[in-house]
């Protein structure tokens, strides 16, 4: 949906227009008391199930749908590509109606909050002035809890997955690496790309550290353990063992998908994210959130590990909110909320039909 | 010490003759029965302590000398450069006698094997044909672990230090990573750049990427938690936070000091290794080694994690072998041995002494 006037972003600069990309499933009821936004990690777009215009499997389709554990009988789900990324909505690879040229790094600074409002504005526009339920997963998570921040009396149920209320400096640390790896490749030229031929190589190192962060080391010994593939690469240090194929196949797919400069944006933004900002205290902020909250953890989580969603959730209920804590022994990581359904469901839906 | 004889590696292939920097602290004593080989990681040279021709500290000095735990009033204690290294073993950035140019990739595919094998060597010329002990952390663990493979009747004490019987996917995942840093800099040139002019910024991301490996979160929670720096870079997406410029600090002195090519072979030489290779199996192939063991590891090591280090000292019982498993609550992670040497000096200590 294009919405024809500025977005000013939370840290300066601002937009003339803004497009975000959605996708709707089930329907908003009468008293429009039925709306559930879905917050997206760093990847996806707005494609978390499939529809009928685009049958092709979503990133959480056995999530959502008739029956599901986000029952699209009883909610009217909402996804947007976020503001910042690459799939539809308005990022750094948009053209600047003002110059006919893509913003590139000229797009204003993005914050988790700038994601949240943009969200928030295209909700507005289709009719919805509450939500009973915000549900994010990784960055996700975090821009539901900026939206509950800035908007504490907006939402009914907060559901935060495998997020923080302020990365580590570990995850910022792997982060600022694959930032690195993208600028340091000639083909980024400062940014200045032409479409379609950013840096592959640094895109290519960023999402394969990206993918070390997103799994976790007990899944790859017992998936690959140190198994070589049939056909080593003729490469001097070229891939020789299945870890590595397995890598280099995850970047073969995504980095054609993926707009470095948005990668950029978007990585930088969860470093920068600190709920503590919006409030005296943390404690302070989050105390005026009025939702009902569901923590959802994972054991073998790198990059959000799961002191933080414990530490989340004890700061709900140390601040008076009704809250479920449900920490997971998944194996896969940070990603186990796209792979774990058996495990990421029954608290979602549990949490949820209330 | 060079030694002017062809040198085969076990992966094939050979060089005319091998230069190996070294470095010896105590005295041989009479009945050569104290010589005790320190074998390293992936970085250090052979200047592990002080002397009055080098008076720099060394990279383990309150580790070793007169009365501390590697007692150098009794242990007459042998450091040597790694085969495959650059600072003065022949390595990948050596001349080739036969050519009059470096070596750079036709240098043999090194194994922690050769490394082994080579230091043997050198102890050979050194008039020592026995062992009192054989201690190294992280590749040196590994290092060590081969040596008593190799010759198992010629050890009379192994300690292996953060280290394992294989890598895991794991952390060959993140080696392979930082070697593809390296490799897609193009001032790599395929391994074919001038002495003094390689490729810095891969060499960095190489090293940052090493670092976050080598401590823990929990470290740096506590040393940096998210504090920004007084005068953020001014490039975009530059150094904004302590932990960014933290590992900014780490590649800047790092790189100067060490050849790409070397870096490239040692890191995959770590991942290639395993001590399954020496017998029909593990078991097998361990039992014949004849030494006392003491294994080390540390609980919040991410590249060799803890249960690494139990598996191995689990073997080490079950195979016959007198050993003593140290697990360390040390916050440094792998990098804790050259540290946290409160924690680190006790075990080492009274193994030796007995």
């Amino acid at each position: 949906m294009r919405i024809a006037r500025p977005f000013r972003f939370r840290r300066g600069g601002e937009i003339p227009e803004m497009t975000l990309a959605y996708e709707t499933w089930g329907e908003l009821s009468a008293s429009k008391d039925n709306a559930l936004l879905l917050t997206t990690g760093l990847s996806p777009g707005s494609h978390a199930r499939s529809t009928p215009e685009n049958p092709a499997a979503g990133w959480w389709e056995e999530m959502i749908g008739p029956g599901r554990p986000i029952d699209t009988d009883r909610w009217f789900v909402v996804c947007n590509n976020s503001l910042g990324s690459c799939h539809g909505s308005t990022g750094p690879a948009s053209i600047d109606p003002r110059t006919g040229d893509p913003y590139r790094l000229a797009f204003p600074e993005l914050s988790v909050e700038d994601i949240a409002s943009s969200s928030r504005d295209l909700l507005k526009e289709l009719g919805v002035d509450r939500l009973g339920a915000v549900v994010g997963p990784s960055l996700g998570g975090m821009t539901a809890l900026a939206y509950a921040l800035l908007h504490p009396d907006e939402i009914e149920r907060l559901v935060m997955i495998s997020a923080a209320s302020a990365a580590s400096p570990f995850a910022m640390a792997l982060r600022s690496i694959q930032r690195e790896a993208i600028r340091s490749d000639p083909d980024w030229k400062g940014g200045g790309y032409a479409p379609g031929r950013g840096p592959k190589r640094g895109m290519g190192l960023a999402r394969k550290l990206g993918v070390v962060t997103y799994r976790s080391a007990f899944e790859w010994k017992a998936r690959f353990d140190r198994h070589r593939v049939a056909r080593p690469s003729a490469e001097p240090f070229g891939v020789e063992f299945e870890i590595e194929a397995y890598l280099q196949s995850h970047a073969d797919r995504f980095v054609p998908t993926f707009d470095a400069n948005s990668y950029l944006y978007l990585s930088r933004a969860m470093d920068l994210f600190d709920a503590a900002e919006h409030g005296a205290s943390l404690e302070e902020a989050v105390a005026r959130i009025r939702a009902r909250v569901l923590v959802i953890g994972v054991e073998t989580d790198l990059l959000f590990p799961l002191e933080q969603q414990r530490a989340l959730a004890d700061l709900f209920v140390a601040t008076g909110h009704e809250t479920v804590f449900a920490p997971l022994p998944s194996v896969q990581g940070h990603d186990s909320f796209l792979i774990d359904l058996p495990r990421f469901s029954p608290p979602i839906r549990a949490f949820l039909a209330r």
